[in-house]
């Protein structure tokens, strides 16, 4: 128990504190997340236990781009010691990066379940008109990119929150970039997002499927991207780039319809213009200019 | 000008009446379309005049998917006869079709503009909730069917609104049916959904566009599907089917982005339990029972 701590790449979500529950990992592969208040937690638990346990999720979709689910656990928090509290037993996604650099993108340009009561639709209808969710049909919600000498960069949410198309574009473009601060060269554009088990492949083959399921729709999930920046290179080697599906807190049934609003941003992201196999060409364009 | 009158077939919009501006055929293929009101006749005339022109269109996508655009023509109107209104003339969609029948299905589980003002997302967000549109990404807003007879089943607008999940497919299996009243045999659910040249057929041919275009974003267009009833028959020969993208007033500029509400939509649509190859051969087993 003593060597669980709060991971210290998260880029998104609430944060374990004195006063604050958050997600812990114990450094040996899992990740535990408390549950939610409210419904919420609840929620997100029986989805995992649907999900893991449903005859027809291919087990390779399952296996390769959603956290492995181990049940739950009662651990003692820092913000209340004397009262355990229940947490989602998962696999650590960024397990085995040595220097993560993390994207969240939460995906749809609706991030309200349709059944949600008419306050909770105001709430996330104003938050997703005041980012990029309705226009790009998915946002930015954290990101941490670390650069060859160890240093971080990782905008705070405000700044996030008020990014613009052109904003996210440029986010995304820093996210494969190797230089410090806000600049990009975009050096590991073909090495991350391009060629075979780079983002973009793995994102094609998670719309295969989201073409096809009817069985959940995934309201205000995310897609997390990480690579570690100490094994990736330029020349695309190594760099173990994973594409995650995670937060669940929202998922609804599908009820024989398909997911239209995840599958609408999902096709919109394999589409930005810093993913597109010619927009790469770009960037690595980009690259070389660097080195003139 | 003689021949100007209401097209009969109309399913969906405002109709021309003595009180009422609505659109005008003139028989010999051509369709008048009253400018609307406000600044959205101007918008819709604005989108004609820019995707008529634009180079990166492709012919085949324009001609197959678009109504032809003829430009604009002044018209004295039976509602003010002395003053007349500015028409877009555009082909008749369903000219040569000696026995209609049609649907309006309007596509996307947002209908507004991302830069709408405040009141008009919130009317526009409570039809997309009363309706199907957040569920299934469209929704039915008009349908005609003729039966063999000549009899024509036309629900009302308000029994389309209160349309659910379950209704609306019925509704699918309803067009494609040739009995009278509200029963359903899905006699031309291969002739109509199927095959080269069929609904599925040229949805997916659409689909492939709206996967790479980032001129237009089409909130609240639809799709209107048409075929005639007089020449289609169950083992598929005839029948002209149209699919054909209709209503401009609300379409906004894609600023390099792809459409993914309306691509989402369209995929639902496609993925409609009614319209997929394996449950249409469930339909034609629905046919059989019928004649046993």
């Amino acid at each position: 128990m003593s060597d669980l701590r709060p991971p210290e790449h998260q880029v998104a979500g609430h944060r374990a504190s004195a006063n604050k529950l958050g997600p812990l990992v114990d450094g040996s592969g899992l990740f535990y997340k408390p549950l939610q208040a409210g419904d919420r937690g609840e929620h997100e638990l029986a989805f995992y236990e649907a999900f893991s346990a449903h005859a027809t999720v291919p087990p390779r979709i399952r296996d390769t781009f959603f956290p492995r689910f181990h049940g739950t656990r009662l651990l003692p928090t820092e913000a209340r010691p004397a009262e355990p509290h229940p947490h989602l037993v998962l696999d650590d996604l960024l397990a085995g990066l040595e220097a993560p650099s993390v994207a969240d993108i939460k995906i749809g340009a609706i991030t309200w379940p349709p059944s949600s009561p008419e306050p909770y639709v105001a709430k996330c209808l104003a938050k997703d008109r005041g980012t990029t969710s309705v226009l790009l049909g998915f946002r930015v919600s954290g990101v941490r990119v670390v650069a060859p000498g160890g240093a971080v960069w990782r905008p705070e949410r405000p700044e996030l929150k008020a990014l613009d198309t052109a904003g996210v574009r440029r986010v995304l473009r820093r996210y494969v970039s190797t230089v410090a601060g806000d600049g990009t060269d975009c050096a590991l554009a073909a090495a991350v997002y391009g060629g075979e088990g780079g983002v973009l492949s793995q994102l094609r083959e998670l719309k295969a499927w989201f073409e096809e399921q009817t069985l959940f729709h995934f309201y205000s999930a995310s897609i997390l991207l990480g690579y570690d920046a100490n094994a990736v290179s330029a020349s695309g080697a190594g760099g173990g780039v994973r594409v995650k599906l995670v937060d669940f807190a929202h998922v609804a049934e599908g009820d024989g319809v398909i997911d239209h609003n995840f599958l609408g941003g999902l096709c919109s992201l394999i589409k930005s213009k810093v993913l597109r196999g010619k927009e790469i060409s770009d960037l690595l364009g980009c690259g070389v200019r660097r080195l003139t």
